[in-house]
């Protein structure tokens, strides 16, 4: 049995736990989360693992590797824990709000060697997997135009916006990731524009609310991103990729197979409600291929480096959004001047 | 150019007008509909058609040919004298509504040798020929079961209920030749089932207002007829023909391409609203169809005998629905104990 | 903790036993499987339960409950062993093949007063029961016509066939019960056709392989149904409710929501393949629901009741089948003359 | 009867005098086409009008409007003949290619004040002006963000792209009237990106093919165009408007209703194959509208100061492209620092 240990049993970490868990080869050992109360105890319930400090976890040497999903802000700390520990690791993203703090990690992980793998489970989702093979199966012709739109069922709490890192670092960062996913290729220039239409609340906290971003790839192929805080339709996470041959698109799933036709018209059901019911299989599937990598080395969909690269993306697209200019993105492009 | 007649100025009569008139070959010489008012003189000035009584347009040598769009009661008379006076004919369905009346015309017409064509306009719409053309091509595999839904947007008023022979006769006629169209083959058993479920004013009229029926081949296969006078979502035809190696299918035509998301979820356009909508551009083609029979002898897709057969399967659903028994159809069945 | 055991470690008996298992109230304490080999070894060891007999079960006084999911001919002893001893009982349908036996553990079960539910799972899908509580709201207004098509992939190899009971027995039945569960009115009438359209091996098992079921209840209400026992886009598994407001349909699950267009047009993903996957959550919600019956005596959505009355519809549709005309059902008809 | 001329018979000259002569009050007298040939004798018989010269038209008192479908270059010459000669006049966009003679022909229509119309025919488009109304009407709340795709179902020829003023010009102008009618609001920048990606002649003939344009509005609001000279799946034509409430879409309209359902999946038809049969509806209403415009004074959906601030746009997109950067846009930008 592979022993695993959860950092946080909030939403993600309680379905992270809960799906490893229930892998025949695999044994919960510990949870480690510093909120005491009933979320966690249902959860240690319902897996059978121990609550624990996250220094007997890295001080355990039958644990195998360790999945993070704790608070953003824990996240650098407990991936340098588990290089030193040698403990194979399973972040959620963002490594860091912070850039420089990112780069740093990001480098110390991979000199480490340890198996590192990232939370972008967007990867793993059916439907994005198979669109990423049918392109690169070349069925499609290359990838030209992509657009992805993303939307929450509705903005969140001032209290997270605040901590949130912004709209683009929380969210956006998906976004980031699948367009380097699916273009494979150097993106040349970063363009965005942000407003605050839809919440008040979420632009006294600073931040926006509604966004479009321009990527372009060294070769002159380009991807589009729209998002916004609010779908009033609920969770919308779709994309289209116009290929030379075919145009894919990814569109959302219904709640259910109910259609209702009234003189109206034709009214189909919402698509599922939110990223964890939306994305229920595609966590299975992630962790899944979390434990492949503890025990075959499998390369996972997303590493270390994917976090960092979506993550110097959003940091130009912020860029872009404040000057009112594209940035000039290329491979070496950092925030601060510092290139 | 081709001199026409166009007999009747209802609903049915004005379109065909107008699509013969717009045709760069032909001259809408007439129109005979004893009505006199606004819509027949608005029709004869549209068209530049003069307004004549029957005589005048079997009496014209010049008249080519003649459409039959008048009320029902009218039909086998014009199409007599069409045949005595060799006219080539397009007659909207029925023939009558007196069984041996339509044995006695079918064969008659028949015996002259004019042109004559069936209005069943379902033959030239665009996807029912696709579908059809299709399974004709072998793309499909065989035809094994096919199911129709057929619902009108209201109920019809009682007048017209009290005119109409019923509803098998009125309506259910054009779901059995197109049964006979895509399967081809002779039928063996005709099952229906009707009931008054919907409009008391109909059950008064002594008519039925939602039937299904059952067809079968000689060789086993099967189709299903289910059908309303009221249909919640508008003019609601469509068809589901299960192949050996696809199932086709044809959807109902939304008014536009609105798709209105909601957080009760996707809303498409409600089907287009009745036949005359539904099928706008088919009956031009049916038009183009009767003069390509009068210009070339292009065989039209429904002749006289097309027209006999679905309205003596209609008279064998109509035996079975008043005994609750199902009907040995084959290829000699006709009503009253006649075979 | 309930404990529970499962008979039968096939198909769907695993898929039962992983479902129990999983719950955090249940103790999967037996499984019963006369066949020893692979499968039931490993889904003794994904469920922690142990392999036994039946008379271990019986007389254990632990077990709350069991899930009859083994071979169709061991059910009506596996209920009346239930109903003696006192256990809970979900058994898969149907009761048995042989009419008479279905009523005797009928009676007898209903005699004992044991908890008991039958496996119409349909009843739990989401989609059905979004349907089901839609017209039951009265938002639909009342239900007219009622539409059922069920196709299964691919045919069953001859030895099932042999063993089934036939097409009817072995799954129109699941229409009965879904057609009854939402008419929710007497059956008045049944008719139904059948042939061998696409497997040789069928017909020479004995068996139809194609069939059409036209229902009337006593108020006039209709119901039909097409079924095949090979689909060619998979499983195909739909349902329309002509109501009085609305028209509402339940449409197959894509087994994605990729969707590729091409110059051939819009392409997207076949149904989930087969039962298993398309009603996956309502096997789950299935076993919560007998764990609730357990638990709180919480009705079941179908009880022994509804299999004795889905049976017996399907026993007159046979009837109908091979005499070529309807059966006058109402609610005293049994097979064989015996009413 | 109201007198018209048509100027070119080319594709949409063609479309536009059918529809004019088919107007029941309306004359087509002249059409006005330098080039010989068996399409402008077709157009002149099957509509009954003369072909003629610019001056005759001009000259003939009689003439009541005139609808200017030739080539761009002789837009600018024909829309000022018309100011002088005091007819009023539909012209199809652009009104130039060179941006000062925009600009100034604009100012002398305007003060000329003749009736005067742009042909931006999406607006007539029955869905996008159900799209449009539904905003208006306060339905959808604001809107928040459009997106708008635009492909070709193949690239146009070289000498076609050589006199077209590039895709900017020639294309998006379209994408650029839509977003300035929906948003309805002053643009306060202006961002684009084009690349040749499709075709290598386009390249050679120093145009794109390929295109992504943002705009932003004064409030915040924002905009995305996708644009491709070459859509696999035909003429595609969408867009989807993200209103506070609900999100708008509009979808490509099939070309037939048949659906084609196999082990690979769902097949639907392609779009409507260019926007000569997308548009058919559109084309009527919009020359209806220019004859309610000459009729009753009715002001049309486009002006001539829409055709100027669509190219406005447009000159700032090239602009935008050409530097790399975001243009600052508002009320009085114009291109080559006139400003």
């Amino acid at each position: 049995m592979i022993e695993l240990a959860v950092f946080g049993a909030g939403r993600i970490g309680y379905v992270h736990a809960l799906n490893v868990a229930a892998h025949p080869r695999v044994k919960l050992k510990y949870i480690v989360d510093p909120v005491a109360g009933a979320h966690r105890d249902e959860l240690a319930g319902k897996t059978g693992a121990a609550i624990a400090e996250a220094e007997t976890v890295f001080g355990d040497p039958d644990i195998a590797g360790v999945i993070i999903a704790s608070s953003t802000n824990t996240h650098a700390d407990l991936l340098l824990k588990a290089a030193r520990t040698r403990k194979a690791v399973f972040c959620e993203k963002p490594i860091s709000l912070d850039f420089p703090t990112v780069a740093d990690v990001t480098a110390q992980v991979e000199a480490s060697g340890i198996p590192c793998m990232l939370g972008f489970q967007r990867r793993y989702d059916t439907s994005f997997r198979a669109l990423y093979e049918r392109i690169a199966s070349g069925a499609s012709g290359p990838l030209e135009q992509l657009t992805m739109s993303s939307r929450d069922p509705s903005p969140p709490p001032r209290s997270y916006v605040e901590t949130s890192g912004g709209m683009f670092r929380d969210s956006t960062i998906h976004d980031m990731d699948m367009a380097r996913f699916l273009l494979n290729e150097a993106i040349a220039t970063v363009y965005a524009v942000g407003a605050c239409l839809i919440s008040e609340e979420i632009g006294d906290a600073g931040d926006i609310d509604s966004l479009m971003v321009t990527l372009t790839t060294a070769s002159g192929r380009m991807a589009q991103i729209t998002a916004c805080r609010r779908g009033p339709m609920g969770y919308d996470q779709r994309l289209e990729a116009l290929c030379a041959k075919e145009v894919l698109a990814i569109e959302n799933q219904p709640q259910s197979m109910l259609v209702v036709n009234t003189p109206e018209g034709r009214h189909a059901a919402p698509p599922e409600n939110y990223f964890i019911e939306r994305f229920r299989q595609a966590y299975r599937d992630e962790m899944n291929a979390f434990i492949a990598l503890i025990e075959n080395g499998e390369a996972p969909l997303a590493d270390i480096r994917d976090g960092y690269e979506a993550q110097r993306l959003v940091e130009a697209a912020i860029v872009s959004m404040n000057t009112g200019q594209a940035v000039r993105f290329g491979t070496s492009w950092v925030p601060d001047g510092e290139n």
